[in-house]
């Protein structure tokens, strides 16, 4: 039995293996003409140029809390570990990335030159490379350091490393790409009523920039870092309750993972042709149904019943039953985004009211599912269920990145075609693969949002665990003040993410507007625009305005763990974990339900496009692109990396926690 | 020191007595004209129309409550205090209530005739009518009650009668309130381009009926629950700890409340002058200054140190800094409405984003502060002590109460002399005197808050000790369900009162465009617009639509308590009020920030009235219409009424809780 332990690490191996050999197909196919090649090129410059230069700041970073982390905690190993960690996220991060900006041209000529199936097959190979390079590495990483360390509680190091990359990478390129989208909105679309993806708007390569480092690399390091801290409180837990057995399950239920995501994704290679959306889900399906039969051996080898496998099941379901219901409150073909559509008519404020109030409301439904999996989970195995259900939930991760990622794939594919003049035609497929995409995609978001509750709760279970807490006693004065800090954390998070892309918005508008007025040519179309200029705007106000977020992050935790002691931190974990998931859940959706409603409008509904419902409709998607796409998203790693922070540094709370 | 205990219920009889008093010296001043008389009677007619609808279905809620309450924990003496807890609310709505709608026209014609003094003597008797009513009724009922029974454990009863009539009030009083605002706002203001107030408004009517059942009744109401429900925690608590002494001493420092706050309100009239502003200052300090006084007294009378009295003081100063802490993120003097102000150029969007982030940001401090205050008043007197608190911040509720209640009655009286076409020196005294009102509210909404938040710990500790739980686990996995049912309650309930007002509003804008369509004599002044049929679209929507939320206020809790356990509902509790406290905080500071900001614009700034700026100011003001004055302000009372819900039915659950 404990000879499969060296399995675990091979087959991460092997997930790596082919997100390499897949970006090695991808860069061999043909980037197409000399335009589109011109404009690919600039915009993997400016990914590039981004990246770079948050790497360059997180060196320092991760340098700086990996003393901290020694010191702290006195265990170098752990600090070795985080060291591990963040490695392997920017590896993850880079090369999902690196991939994906290869693909969009390629993409696009496929469309241009062989139709739907081979657009389809570029656009979904390069998401893949981030999806496999995701489990990959992370399944590898914790594999292979347990094996070496020995140690369940020094792996606590290396999440924290997926944690503390992921935080900024969300930030960062949330912020990133939703000033360049604002800007080119605002000024290129409604002011000087040019289309979008026109190359004579200054901020189009750097909106097409920010759909590869936000929604690729950011969501690619936030999954690296959910599949890691489930992996790592499931090994935590398991360890304290069922030994040997609690470690090995949900090592190797992983691995079972990466292999049935292999086998989906080729499975939507093979089959991909007009349907894609037919493609995605049969290998999506596929890839689930071949994890529930090996959680059902495994389940039966390791425990010698099916508790565990149920456990794994009822993960896996609510992940899907969360994104069955996000899509039905943010999908224009459900009543609730109609009715935002239709309160449009009213002119911005009822359509402001009633998004919000839509995102309120469709926290309900998720909220309850995540209570039944906690209740169910918890009958079958104890907290350490709680643990297996995440484990369960992100087992087909590498494939559901892998659909997640290759959205904004054809997105560019799509902003490529219209800048290089292609034909309509190919423009048609691109927008059918991104309208797919956008479907499946919140299949994705359920999964990322469960996920984020119930790892940050099996998390929190291993930290009260570390700090030999058996009881967080809500009656506790300290506990409740821990709790108001933590809830009031997560209010005082979205504001400073909204906060900094209005004003890294704001420098876009006023750069384009320069622009514009300074170059009478650039809306002739007879001289070309500055994009660099704005690729920089969006570069630097990221990485300055990612600054302070991430360090409340980590300092919060810290400094009331070091003042109120463990319990007050118990207490605002939880804090933290309540209305984190609300917050995320509430942000994500109303933008979601503005953004689909603006579209159903300018499908022809209550006017379409150009009318005053549809000006209304603009202003609550405007609304909605930093609550969906940087804050929202962003709070889901919040919660984790503050618990996974509380767990790393838990031996040094128990020394010298609770001066007051 | 026993006999002590007959004086309290006799000081609350003197504080009924003097507003029963001002209530007389009120309606014996003169009413002023014809004109005045008969659009006085107008508002009147539709307020008392509001409250007679409004308590004809409380009367079959209370009456089913009743039985509901007999039956489920076996003890009619709690049923009996229900019952006497909810009529005696109703009695003080009505009271302060009929003395707003009488005091509007005689302030009114106090201006025209005698001047600002005069004025001012006039609306702020008005609003001590709610006040002394307030805690008059309040202290006299729980200190008879208590009398009669000897029995704490009962006066949850009491507590829970005032808390259904509060978040009935509230929710209804909200709706009503902003329907008729937005309505006559949009079509009258923003369509038909006619001034605030304008008679030929057919919601102008319905408007002002608004303030005062939303303002004077709904806020009474409120504040009514707050001082009984803190009251009685610490009472339940005080029994627990410090036996007889703990029941004397929160008793005897309310009745000392009550008459520091009587010779408050006669210094307000003896001083009141052209500074109105210092009038009221004056008044609320030396009422503060006497209950410090008192509280050293009695701390040392009964405890023999002065801790007691240290407990009460941070209640009080907490609840002061929360105050100016509001006024600085909601005041157009403060750097935060300027910055959203100065967002409106780049319209709605950023308007609504800013608004948004000044709100969520606005949580961290006073957080903080309420954390400071339970740090204390733990450190002092334990977890009764954060009851003491509680009572400390409400025991000047009397003036606080008159204060508020001010503003809506100036307000009406500005409206009034609008309407009835006075010399325009008469609206600027009403307009000096509201705006005054809308700077001391500040205060009074800090107070809010604050209690809100005490008070539901303290109730909160009162239902654990009631239910023998000397710990609420957080590692229990049915605790974190009840702590995310909880949380996602807040939300779920924010949503439904703020579509409630959607819908409302909606109905309110046809049918006022409906008037002016059919009847062109409306705008030009030549017909009478219906009023009635605005005023019974506010009242039929409010009514309506205050039910679903306040039925999952009660079966909320119950629900939770029987299925899942008492664990479990603690947990919800919980959940409920971290996350209430912060978005009751969000909503009511948000909706300010965007209220001044319009007003900001509108004394000239960045182009003044009628400028792009001004127009997306409007609309982030409609937006902040129900998130300041109905579900901000109603989420403080779901906290409590679910918490004393709970408390009343402890024993049920302890019979027959956790099914599952």
């Amino acid at each position: 039995m404990k000879q499969m332990l060296f399995l675990v690490p091979l087959i991460g191996l092997a997930g790596l293996l082919f997100a390499v050999f897949l970006r090695l197909y991808v860069i061999r196919q043909d980037p197409g003409n000399d335009k589109m090649r011109e404009i690919a090129d600039a915009i993997a410059e400016g990914a590039r140029a981004f990246l770079t230069s948050e790497y360059r700041i997180l060196v320092v970073f991760v340098a700086i809390l990996f003393v901290v982390i020694g010191l702290g905690t006195r265990s170098w190993v752990t600090a070795g570990c985080f060291l591990v960690g963040s490695i392997f996220s920017t590896i993850a991060g880079y090369l999902g990335m690196s991939a994906a900006i290869r693909a969009n041209c390629r993409t696009a000529n496929a469309a241009r030159t062989s139709g739907m199936r081979q657009a389809l097959s570029l656009a979904f190979s390069g998401g893949s490379v981030m999806g496999m390079a995701v489990v990959g590495l992370g399944l590898m990483g914790v594999g292979a350091l347990y094996i070496i360390t020995k140690d369940v509680s020094v792996l606590s190091g290396f999440s924290l490393g997926a944690s503390s990359i992921a935080l900024f990478a969300r930030v960062g390129g949330g912020i990133y790409t939703k000033a360049a989208d604002v800007g080119a909105d605002l000024v290129g679309k409604v002011e000087a009523g040019i289309p979008e993806d026109d190359p004579r708007n200054p901020a189009v390569i750097a909106d097409n920039v920010g759909d590869n480092v936000g929604d690729v690399a950011g969501m690619g390091a936030d999954l690296f870092e959910s599949y890691v801290g489930s992996l790592i409180s499931a090994l935590t837990l398991g360890l304290v309750f069922y030994q040997e057995s609690g470690i090995l399950f949900p090592l190797l239920l992983s691995a079972s993972g990466i292999v049935a995501s292999i086998i989906g994704a080729l499975l939507v290679k093979a089959i991909g042709n007009s349907d894609p959306h037919k493609a995605l889900k049969t290998g999506e399906y596929s890839a689930t149904a071949l994890v529930v039969i090996c959680a059902l051996v495994l389940s039966r080898t390791f425990f010698g019943n099916y508790l565990a496998a149920l456990t794994i099941i009822t993960g896996l379901f609510v992940g899907v039953l969360i994104g069955f219901v996000t899509e039905i409150y943010t999908s224009g073909d459900y009543r609730f985004v109609k009715k935002v559509a239709a309160q449009s008519e009213t002119g911005s404020a009822t359509t402001i009211i009633s998004g919000l109030a839509v995102g309120m409301q469709s926290t309900a439904v998720p909220i309850l599912l995540v209570c039944i999996g906690i209740l169910i989970s918890n009958r079958l195995m104890g907290l350490y269920g709680i643990a297996l259900a995440a484990v369960g939930m992100l087992s087909t991760t590498g494939i559901t990145v892998a659909i997640d990622a290759y959205g904004p794939i054809a997105d560019n594919a799509g902003g490529i075609a219209e800048m290089a003049g292609l034909d309509k035609s190919v423009r048609e497929i691109t927008d059918k693969l991104d309208s797919v995409g956008n479907t499946t995609a919140a299949i994705g978001k359920g999964f990322a949002i469960g996920s984020a509750a119930l790892t940050a709760l099996a998390l929190f279970v291993s930290y009260a665990e570390a700090v030999k807490l058996t009881t967080i006693d809500i009656l506790n004065a300290h506990v409740i003040i821990g709790l108001f800090i933590g809830g009031m954390l997560t209010f005082l998070f979205s504001a400073m993410t909204m906060e900094s892309v209005s004003k890294a918005a704001h420098q876009m508008i006023e750069e384009v507007r320069r622009q514009f007025r300074e170059d009478s040519g650039i809306l002739k179309g007879t001289s070309r625009p500055d994009y660099a200029s704005c690729v920089s705007i969006s570069t630097n106000a990221a990485l300055k305005e990612m600054f302070l977020p991430g360090l409340m992050a980590v300092l919060a935790p810290l400094a009331t763990g070091l003042i109120l002691g463990p319990d007050a931190l118990g207490g605002l974990l939880t804090g933290a974990l309540i209305t984190g998931v609300l917050m995320a859940i509430f942000m994500s959706n109303s933008g979601g339900a503005w953004d689909n409603a603006k579209k159903y409008i300018e499908e022809g509904n209550h006017g379409g496009k150009g009318s005053t419902a549809h000006k209304a409709a603009v202003v609550g998607d405007t609304v909605g692109d930093p609550f969906k796409d940087t804050s929202g998203p962003s709070i889901n790693i919040l919660i984790k990396l503050m618990t996974i922070v509380s767990l790393v540094f838990a031996p040094m709370f128990l020394q010298y926690g609770g001066l007051l």
